[in-house]
């Protein structure tokens, strides 16, 4: 069981940098527990005032594109070169389909792990699309208290978790391979047109040239399809991890897209916009969640359903049946 | 006012192909009124099991790429060619914004609005989404059972009904114009890759060069992309209304893509979650609508965003707390 705290003590120690106190705020947030849920929301409450300072950065890619060895050296960068505080989230609601090859072991960042700068959160897998959303949010308010200035998101990009973490994050970068195809068949459909920036990694030794090829190849592509509301032009980057090369073009770039989209307006639109959806998303999912869950409705809703599939009733008369179970029952 | 009919009347006067009368059924799917609504629930209804065997395409692109050109010219190939008969539903939420270049007038389709074969329905502006989704699904449904075999369902592809389509058609068709980048500002990022076929339109005259070496990028840029679940190999296509090119080129294709995921069990797959996710979508959207619409919520709304936006609140409190006045009224 985690230790709890008094909410002062939670927003004290988190204020002042305590990782310990930190981790067991984001246990708080991730916990179904209700009481848990009452006092994580009375302390990501004392402790927003102090957050939204930080650049949250989504970062993707499809199993063995290289996310950890990606991550550990442009955050091994930052740290270094910058002396920025870091913290990297890890999402993957679907780790048991894909092979939980996402950070359920920190080793594979091992030199970042022992940054005192450092902060390397893997979020448990099994829960809702919804709740890894919430508890990603609140979790990166915690860190933007606890004084973290770059937050990482990683999420795996076959999932549909990526849409829920561009609606969080200020930058979203896509990490690829070159040999144009075959990596590409797990990933989402719609994920390219979300992305701030492409990374093709691994982009050495004899695959350099492939890689070479193909930041060319995508980036003709790029300007063929619509372009961002925020006037930025989806840079194609070269990066190897190995050969430490590339990295410091790509941090140079995100700070770019930081100063052009804080000029323009783009970034304060984009973040209130951001509040305003997981306001009203955050009450849709609930009230789906509650609908879902009544007794009349769960006990019907297989049969409606294979009622619509059948062919006996239209989509909007079976929801309306339903609708009416759920509405009288309260009534 | 529009003449109501009894539903024994509707359902055979629409299963012998009457158009006057599926004219009038559509208009009471589109209607607002609670009796018109439950009439037309039951004529639906009724009619479902003759629904369901039409191919149904989306089509859109940019205001100016010539989409009613381009339907004229291929609803005709389609009637003239193949004896099929044509329903075209268009859907223009935004038609005020967008200028109303949609079908506003059925005189841009001169002869197919002459065609026995064919029918022209254009959508009244200014409804919520969701309303549109739901009328264009029902008068789907109500044009099948018509006996309708192909039915277009055309949109401006500037807006969010692009994906309400998605969710509803076989087959997603966007048209481009050649001369990349300008045209496609005002385009919906995520758009090229809902789709099935690319169609550059007007390759004719002085714009055939540019329109061939628009389709060899776009080829080169398809597959740059994460595939479709379909299996199916997206197509560029050139066309030139003006010079009947490449129309029967795109109905060849389209059979095409027909026949492979007929074959590959996508098809009926695809058909089967449109149909639940327009169920689930139904009750989340009627479930919303509730909400925002309670006295007490509607009332607290905009003070609860504020609150979020200038970081009093997190969101999920804020959530918490409209979703209390809501639920405590209730009880």
């Amino acid at each position: 069981m985690v230790k709890r705290f008094y909410v002062d003590q939670y927003v004290d120690r988190i204020l002042a940098g305590d990782r310990v106190v930190l981790s067991r705020a984001i246990t708080l947030v991730e916990s179904k527990l209700p009481a848990d849920q009452e006092l994580a929301q009375q302390v990501i409450n004392r402790l927003l005032p102090y957050a939204g300072q930080s650049i949250r950065v989504g970062i993707t890619g499809a199993p063995g594109v290289g996310k950890s060895t990606f991550i550990e050296a442009l955050g091994n960068y930052i740290i270094q070169q910058y002396q920025k505080k870091l913290a990297v989230l890890a999402i993957d609601p679907s780790s048991q389909r894909s092979g939980g090859s996402i950070l359920g072991d920190k080793t594979r960042m091992e030199v970042l792990a022992t940054q005192p700068n450092a902060y390397i959160r893997p979020s448990p897998a099994g829960n809702s699309l919804g709740g890894v959303a919430r508890y990603t949010r609140e979790s990166v308010i915690l860190c933007e208290a606890a004084g973290f200035e770059i937050i990482f998101i990683e999420t795996v990009g076959v999932g549909q978790s990526e849409t829920a973490v561009h609606s969080l994050t200020d930058f979203f970068l896509l990490l690829l391979l070159a040999g144009a195809g075959d990596e590409l068949q797990g990933l989402k459909k719609g994920i390219m047109e979300m992305a701030d920036a492409l990374v093709i990694t691994k982009a050495d030794g004899s695959n350099r040239d492939k890689a070479r090829a193909a930041q060319m190849e995508y980036q003709n592509a790029l300007h063929l399809f619509p372009a961002s509301a925020s006037g930025w032009q989806v840079p194609v980057q070269l990066c190897s991890a190995q050969e430490q090369m590339g990295i410091a073009e790509i941090w140079a770039s995100m700070q770019q897209y930081v100063i052009a989209v804080q000029q323009n307006g783009y970034w304060e639109q984009k973040r209130k916009s951001q509040h305003l959806y997981w306001l009203h998303e955050t009450i849709r999912q609930t009230l789906a969640e509650r609908f879902f869950t009544h007794p009349e409705v769960a006990k019907q809703l297989k049969e409606k359903e294979q009622a619509v599939l059948s062919g006996q009733l239209s989509a909007f008369t079976a929801a309306s049946d339903l609708l009416n179970l759920a509405y009288k029952q309260d009534h």
